[in-house]
């Protein structure tokens, strides 16, 4: 006998797909939606479509956006010769929170990882390709995350980029090997930025 | 400046009014929704919406449910005239996977906290009297979370169902106080419902 209601059932088993959310927890949030205040549980329902709706990939860095291209890019006053490339969308946030990093930015959306099936193609690899065979790019700084597929691509990305007359570089390896660059406090991320060397 | 564009920002503040959701979290669950097939992260928000429009109050148990009565209020092969009190429906599916009882429920949608504000008429305790002044319960058995709440709020009901002259138990403690009914395995949960006594 099926313990929950058809549609509690189904909530819980959309929760579930979310990363990081077991049967328990899945439960007790759809609960709490059934509990909440009515216009709080639409109020998430339609932040979930609107957010699919408006955002987009900006056409030049590749970040979610609601403008074409995105406030960053669109931003006169930052130095559109210097890309740094970051794998998520929340990694340009952490680079943002130090406030040392004036240029702009490249989200790849990922980083190469053959166990995952995630290749060249899933990354946004050939725009940045595009982008600086365009010309105007002085440096690319790489600022991936300092594990194994980071590294990958880091290396993958630098034998691309050479060829075609740009200065490579990446953020040294002040964060701790096997980290996330989303977890690393500010200074740490700044020294890093700091400390960025050819490869 | 906004470090995200406004649908994200909107999305990342609704997922953090959910129950032990940080900012942290709230952000990876939403980059998770947008990276995500647009079917998946639709179908969440269809799950909430639908289960806002399609669940109700049981109007005999006061359980969620899409039928009225609820399956288990409409379960001809149950005994009506044992009524198990739980606080939240998540009890009801506790207390339904031990396979030890099959009388019929009562759910509160809480336990009495002044703290919190929540005094009687926050819970379905007026149903619950109503239900067995309307006769033809035998019994009562208070299966409330062995916390202070629960505590309190299983004397507060015995002192108002007795009265009515209908047997009141309630659960054995074999569960840890200071814990969570839902959190109890099955033989604990199933030797406390045996074990229950009259107060």
């Amino acid at each position: 006998m099926q313990l929950y209601p058809e549609p509690l059932a189904f909530l819980i088993e959309a929760l579930r797909k979310l990363p990081g959310i077991g049967p328990k927890t899945a439960q007790r949030l759809a609960l709490y939606l059934l509990h909440a205040p009515v216009d709080e549980a639409e109020a998430l329902a339609r932040a979930i479509l609107e957010a699919r709706e408006k955002l987009f990939f900006c056409s030049i860095c590749g970040n979610f956006t609601d403008v074409d291209p995105c406030r960053l890019c669109g931003d006169e006053s930052r130095d559109h010769s210097l890309i740094c490339v970051v794998e998520w969308p929340r990694d340009v946030v952490a680079m943002e929170r130090t406030r040392e990093f004036k240029g702009v930015y490249h989200v790849l959306h990922g980083a190469l990882s053959p166990i995952d099936g995630i290749g060249p193609d899933d990354l946004k690899i050939s725009e940045l390709l595009k982008r600086v065979q365009g010309g105007n790019v002085r440096e690319v700084v790489l600022a991936l995350n300092p594990n194994v597929e980071g590294e990958a691509t880091s290396l993958y990305l630098a034998r691309l980029l050479k060829p075609l007359g740009v200065k490579v570089t990446r953020i040294a390896h002040g964060l701790p090997v096997g980290g996330d660059l989303e977890f690393a406090d500010t200074a740490t991320l700044s020294r890093s930025f700091l400390g960025r060397h050819e490869i």
